[in-house]
């Protein structure tokens, strides 16, 4: 068993600016007329203190914040870059309204939640200590600075994207006809852990959930699911339909590798296309097609850009190359968008898609993934995660191999 | 690549009577005076279902159901033994309303939601469908459904359980001093994805997330971590504090491994202790400690037992042994259960912890986990999931292996 040469692992990250976050979401939480949000998704407590306790982070509109830990305060002090004594214990979250009146808080009119994830059970209980409080939904204002990447953060990006682009490589020295799509997950799950996958990817959806990705021969990329991604999974199970089929591998098959990689909680998603042998002429042709997509896409994510126009103009492009049909999903499985924010999860802000007039920013990480799927038959197309710079096209974070990979 | 002997990837499963189970929850919904359940979770739809669509199942209480489908109509039909007419489509959640009048509740006065995990914005956005409805918890009522097996569950979970326990040999056949904790994980995750495991491990809990179980020598096991479990985690990345640590194996170690594994939704939960050479004394002696406590436990798990009396004479075994203050969990990792239900979901009903009193019934599946913790130095117990049968003792699932395995 050995690692493969993509660095150390786990690799060396750099120790965020955990107090500056915090001040931000004061700001915005000042701007919204919210006196406290009580950050309680572990996702989103990892992104304001480093770590992961059984937790809620309490942040008042004027910038004091305490995290009050029932399980894990040890490992929180030494995880986070926050001040020792902003890190308390709690017996239980019912000492949650003291904790918050310590920060000058008493009697809280409105109370910022996650409400987007945070179940309604858990919702009531928080807010039953707060006689008199209205809730208000955190969730956007969360979710938009977290769309803005850091130079801690890309550090960790940019060790995925390399990691990924190894097991792509990887891919092409183990796939053959003959392989099952199983064998063949198996095979590169094992490459990705020794080369320090988390191995969990986490998704914000409610049922989200992803397993490294999608990956397979038309027959199952073409597969009917109810994710919300263009690629298909037939899956081994009804149960758990995630990234193979059951299929084994014909040597006429296109075989679609949609990994996700994740460092030190960021994830970076992409994806390559494998032939044995020359392409057949429609694959070969909107493989073209996406990747004149994605680079029209890729100089269009620029500060400012509004991510409708930039979908608009893709599903253009399909559509003039006559394949709007096979355009981002077969059949029902077909998707309305290009692309989507990606980082600590896999459906971050922003969305690549009609409706999305935010203009984007510097700093966003946004994964594009223009495919085409002919049935059973085929699929074509790739994804690459991309940043958005202070001018110029975004850079593309994963390395190589946006052709055909003919094996 | 040769795959384990332990019978056919993916295995056949046995068709659920996911009727029967609607029926039971309408009997139930009709004993609690809710009108209509809407069921949305993914595990719960399964279970009713057989299929993971965006997809809303509506249950009366008069045993009326349609399931309301948004992405996935077509998988949804093939794979539930429900009759296709009663699943349809809906163009948006909106529609609901008007699929529940369709069961005969035009007017619904209380409606249940699984608030236990339904984020806080998609309850309000149901329930504003129906007016002048107030809103149920239905958790209690599926949790308790689900925690009683049918034989068709039975049939995955005894598949999973002889999975696990050629995953235990393999480990014996890998372990030594000298590979990481990380190369260890890599080869077992690939042992069971070969195997037919589902990948992904689900539970319940807010924030709950699982990848495969927990392995390591003393330094990860005794690592604080705030997850509900007596196994200390260090984990690659504070972001991510999964399955196994940074390590390597030297001679002296004790060697946990806890692992979940997966077939056709359905998890069985195991650990076994490992020693290179004869295990230190005190190590020895905890893990008899540990098999007696299982052994006294598993003869009690009877119909009409109660959980938390289970849970005492676990407890006075292990303080009359002198290790209450190693009994599962060192230091802030101690947590005060013996067992947990285990199904679709690694943390279901019942609970064998003090303050659970409702009666076991035959049909549970509960995984026992007597362990012993000596800090970063060593581990002993073990953990199986056994099933509560009509008389007599309980039936562990989990084939051999249950003392030391000294390599």
């Amino acid at each position: 068993m050995t690692l493969p040469p993509v660095g150390p692992v786990p690799p060396a990250l750099p120790a965020p600016d955990h107090a500056g976050r915090i001040a931000r979401l004061a700001a915005a939480l000042a701007a919204a007329e919210i006196d406290v949000a009580l950050v309680a998704q572990h996702v989103d407590l990892f992104y304001f203190t480093g770590s992961v306790p059984s937790a809620t982070l309490a942040v008042t509109a004027e910038g004091r914040y305490a995290l009050g830990v029932t399980k894990g305060l040890g490992r929180a002090r030494a995880e986070s870059t926050l001040p020792a004594e902003t890190i308390v214990a709690l017996r239980s979250p019912k000492e949650l309204p003291g904790l918050v009146a310590s920060l000058g808080v008493a009697a809280p009119a409105r109370i910022g939640l996650e409400q987007d994830v945070l179940p309604m059970a858990l919702g009531a209980r928080l807010l039953k200590g707060f006689p008199g409080a209205a809730a208000a939904d955190v969730s956007g204002i969360v979710r938009g600075q977290r769309a803005r990447k850091d130079a801690a953060e890309l550090v960790a990006m940019r060790e995925a994207a390399a990691r990924l682009a190894s097991t792509f490589d990887r891919a092409e020295s183990i796939l053959r006809p003959g392989l099952t799509e199983l064998e063949v997950a198996a095979e590169l799950e094992r490459h990705m852990r020794l080369a320090g996958h988390q191995g969990i990817v986490r998704m914000r959806k409610f049922n989200g959930e992803l397993f490294y990705g999608a990956l397979g021969t038309g027959r199952s990329t073409a597969a009917e699911q109810a994710f919300d991604g263009p690629v298909g999974v037939a899956g081994l199970y009804a149960a758990v339909p995630q990234l193979c089929g059951p299929f084994t591998i014909a040597p006429e098959d296109t075989f679609l590798l949609d990994l996700v990689f994740g460092v030190g909680g960021y994830l970076v998603d992409a994806s390559r296309l494998y032939t044995f042998g020359p392409p057949p002429e429609r694959v070969r042709r909107a493989h073209a097609v996406a990747l004149e997509i994605q680079d029209e896409a890729a100089a269009a994510l620029v500060p400012g850009a509004v991510p409708e126009t930039i979908y608009r103009a893709a599903l253009a492009r399909a559509e003039a190359a006559g394949l709007s049909a096979e355009f981002m999903g077969w059949g029902p499985n077909q998707v309305r968008f290009l692309g989507h924010g990606v980082g600590l999860e896999i459906d971050e802000l922003p969305v690549i898609a009609q409706g999305f007039t935010t203009p984007l920013e510097a700093g966003m990480t946004i994964a594009l993934e223009p495919k085409f799927f002919f049935g059973p038959e085929a699929a074509a197309g790739l994804e690459n995660t991309f940043l958005v710079k202070d001018a110029g096209p975004a850079e593309c974070l994963i390395p190589e191999g946006h052709g055909i990979r003919v094996l």
